[in-house]
């Protein structure tokens, strides 16, 4: 049992909350990737931006990893974000699917072994963004939400209607 | 002083620190209203969508308010989102900042003021989306992050580098 002092600051949510949120996020991603045709997730762009596959690449690279290195303290071969570039389960969408459902176990076994008193300290995630431990897992899912809108206006672009905002299920 | 059991839920963040995370989103937002060449902030768009303006009307008709009535409990003139559409003031790039400062305005004031035993209550937020209040609270954020990022393609269409998204200065 904690004691706090709720006239000093308020509880806006839980870490239970902020799983539940992300994972709804993460199955709206997950049919914005399906709702791509094969080809055009790894060959369509626009105003020069990179494909949506290349985002989502990005993606799957800093958020299962990311979480379970804040969680564990080790950055090892992590941040190569590169890497992946050419590895074959890279190359199409049921590899892409494959590697997102991965980064979703991910998070759903990691981010509830992070202590409570780590999400106010300071931390450098992937050995070069500093940030607070807080603020880094919600630039996680702000990036996420950030490349799925964009790839919302390719699907546009190409006469196909994404997959819903608001609905999360 | 209260007390929590923290072996059930676990503070990921408190409304100081969502308070904070969201005035960075709302200047890095303002920025790339401001990035809009004033034409094409009204008549410019992809695929059949709505214009960066009219996209930018919306979260400014639903974020201050809707924070402020969740404070106040009090839904009268809100949720008339094409009310607006008219306005003379939301005809022009000055007049939307204009706006969008207000409405940033109304979040500082506001969120503040909402006691913390009802971030976890249910909501109907203007008069018809239910909802948790902390997750209503999330959807509108994640609606401007959302929007924003469709806005930041219309700017790379018009050859336009978009303001960082790293940056919430």
């Amino acid at each position: 049992m904690t004691t706090s002092n709720t006239t000093e600051t308020t509880l806006f949510m839980t870490t239970e909350n902020l799983l539940s949120q992300w994972q709804g996020h993460r199955r709206l991603t997950r049919r914005v990737i399906e709702a791509f045709p094969e080809d055009k997730l790894f060959d369509y762009s626009i105003g020069g931006m990179r494909t949506f596959a290349e985002m989502m690449k990005e993606i799957i690279d800093i958020s299962g990893p990311g979480i379970r290195s804040i969680a564990t303290e080790n950055w090892e071969n992590t941040g190569g974000f590169d890497k992946h570039t050419l590895d074959p389960e890279y190359q199409t969408k049921a590899g892409l699917l494959k590697l997102w459902d991965q980064g979703t176990e991910l998070i759903n076994a990691y981010l509830p072994l992070i202590p409570e008193s780590r999400f106010q300290e300071n931390i450098v995630v992937f050995g070069q963004y500093e940030g607070i431990t807080f603020s880094s897992i919600l630039y996680f899912i702000d990036n996420e939400i950030h490349h799925r809108a964009q790839g919302t206006v390719y699907l546009r672009s190409l006469g196909i209607e994404p997959p819903a905002f608001w609905n999360r299920d």
